[in-house]
């Protein structure tokens, strides 16, 4: 029952009548969390929700910091799409403190610059310009840095800094042609969030700003959408560009400035964070950029650590992502990457830059479990074994170190 | 902005840190729903969210009773999915209120018959069978109710007693191969919900039971999830039958029996009720029952009577299902089905049983328009133009309906 008492808390209270308690529930203290919930006891202490997401699902998510929510592993269900009240949370900066830019999201205003006739536009203009949905996993570079031998530092995440949403707004492309398009010669794509600088800091220091290569604009969009609902401020709201398949950290959230650009930002986030620096190395502009996302897959049923199963028939279920392609196939093993059997995938076909749900019928045995899975991407790319080493512990894909171990009696 | 002010209102507060509010907002208390709503103006009186369904978006829904809850027109959003705290609720008689249903759904218990091996499972036991996820359109019956001119007896829903989610659960045809298949010459999937009956009273008159044509066993799951969350109470959790493209009625929450029968349920919500009956007329169970839905579609958006939009470009944009198969086109008309053009399909497409969002790019000239939409299914069935007339005003899927009329400035 551990397994189900650590989720949708807040409805089960629903169904005792326990109002005063939702009431508590719903606002800013969870410092009764840890109590309620067996699995935070292997995580950081309970810290309750930041106020801009204190409407989130307390239960299950692990509040890192203020800047840094991640979703139970035991808490993604098994219908595709992340509810947004579990979906991570990670900024590199608190967000903006107007109070009146979500009171009035219509009236935020993208300035779009490095095009033909270079101009801005309220989230209202925007809206009459084109429409898109674009179902996409929304990953965290760090997703995964808690497996890295060498503790990089940074927010230790295990599967949960990702979720698969639908994002709608306006192509990037729609765009372009109301400002008749690009400069000639662009060769990124940089946008740069509405953070506040505070005075006296280089604002290079600080200010979230990145570039992509210019091919992204083909599937990119500016959200105002999550889920069917106004983007939230947690999720970057009143407007944030999405560019499906690149690490969460190239969304920019509250988007103020489109630019297309010769050179990439001179913001640090760009120059030297986001890079593949070797371990123990210092960060350099000539690395490679964390941008496209890799083939990776991950089982969330059963992963409680706290859980005993009783043996016999398991179904073993997870998702199963291709990063720049669809992911394609997916194996299980449930002898520790001894013996690998296809898995099914089960549920809708959301596109390239969405992960599937997969499903593997076990019969187990009382005792010790190894439970891995792998996928494979139309490109052909099957997920490795080992994690790519780097010195911040970005974009681990490795099957072992996602690989769970479960016991049945 | 009026239109933008009644939906998402929480996470709006939450930006300017009123906890205090937002706590409020959470609890049972909506009375000032009204107040902050311009569109509850035209609607019912705005009443509170019942218990079992006080965690829902007051604002983006209308309350008619404790037991109908309906999503604004101006909720739906562009995501294909319904968010579930935006979904609506439908029940035919008030929830079980067992404290300990919700809190330990897994020891549930569903009893079959009519099968080989005559059994019943705990949800625990349903979960090693089987998983599927189901994208589908659910929709009560009386759906547009509202516009038949003989003002049939019922809640008068407009377009909100429907939306698009995703169940997952287990297929029933993985249930019926654990019981060693269906006994010979059965021809109803006969469902039971566990509504308490109170005593005295004819259990026939009161039990939510209805019988599907045994076919539907082919799509049909058990479901235990919803959206990615525990099935919660108020959308009939622990566990319901789900039959995808049959009306909601059909898909039994709070699910107790699963009986394969040679005739249908004697039970007054499928002898009576729910039936073909032609206006004026007595029911009876020679017509046929509310079972397979047809092709729809309908606005979202432009859809607010107190907005008025600026003259120029406009997205207009909505949602269409095929029914039984998948909506395959899409026209729209800007004034008032004269004259009709083809619109876009955006977004992913989630299977047959789900609905597509569409778009419509127009100039729209300052003035009054009439909106309107139809759409074509696989089988090449076409929205109507007339409602099919039925006493209760069932399943009204007429295009002229379900026009909107937008002013432009």
């Amino acid at each position: 029952m551990e397994k189900l008492t650590n989720v949708g808390r807040r409805r089960m209270l629903v169904s005792t009548g326990s109002v005063v308690a939702l009431a508590g529930l719903g606002g800013a203290a969870h410092a009764d969390t840890g109590a309620a919930d067996p699995g935070a006891a292997a995580g950081p202490a309970a810290k309750p929700l930041p106020g801009y997401a204190n409407w989130k699902d307390a239960d299950s998510l692990i509040v890192h910091s203020a800047n840094t929510i991640e979703t139970r592993r035991t808490a993604f269900g098994n219908s595709v799409i992340t509810p947004t009240d579990r979906l991570f949370v990670r900024n590199n900066v608190a967000p903006p403190t107007d109070a009146n830019m979500m009171k009035e999201p219509d009236s935020w205003t993208l300035e779009v610059s490095g095009v033909a006739k270079p101009r801005s536009f309220t989230v209202a203009e925007l809206k009459t310009l084109g429409l898109a949905a674009v179902p996409m996993v929304l990953q965290c570079s760090g997703n995964g840095r808690a497996w890295f031998p060498h503790k990089p530092s940074g927010t230790q995440w295990t599967v949960g800094a990702a979720g698969c949403v639908i994002f709608t707004g306006v192509p990037v492309k729609a765009v372009l042609e109301a400002v008749g398009g690009m400069t000639e010669g662009m060769v990124y794509m940089t946008s740069t969030g509405g953070e506040a600088i505070p005075q006296g800091l280089d604002p290079n220091s600080i200010k979230v700003e990145r570039s992509v290569p210019i091919s992204a604009i083909e599937d990119a969009i500016l959200a105002w959408e999550l889920n069917g609902e106004a983007l939230p401020l947690a999720h970057g709201g009143p407007l944030r560009i999405v560019v499906p398949g690149y690490t969460g950290v190239n969304s920019i959230k509250y988007i103020k400035h489109l630019a297309f650009t010769k050179e990439q930002s001179m913001a640090k986030i760009q120059q030297s964070s986001y890079r593949w620096t070797p371990v123990g190395g210092k960060p350099s502009p000539s690395e490679d950029s964390i941008w496209e996302m890799p083939v990776k897959s991950w089982i969330n049923s059963p992963s409680d650590p706290d859980q005993t199963i009783p043996a016999g028939r398991v179904q073993i279920s997870g998702v199963a992502m291709g990063g720049m392609t669809a992911a394609k196939s997916i194996e299980v093993s449930v002898n520790g990457g001894k013996d690998w059997q296809k898995a099914q995938f089960v549920g809708p076909d959301l596109g390239k830059y969405a992960w599937r749900e997969f499903v593997f019928s076990a019969d187990l045995a009382a005792g010790t479990h190894e439970l891995a899975c792998r996928a494979t991407n139309e490109a052909g790319d099957t997920q490795p074994e080992a994690r790519r080493e780097n010195n911040r512990g970005y974009v681990n894909n490795s099957w072992r170190d996602h690989m769970v171990v479960v016991k049945v009696a």
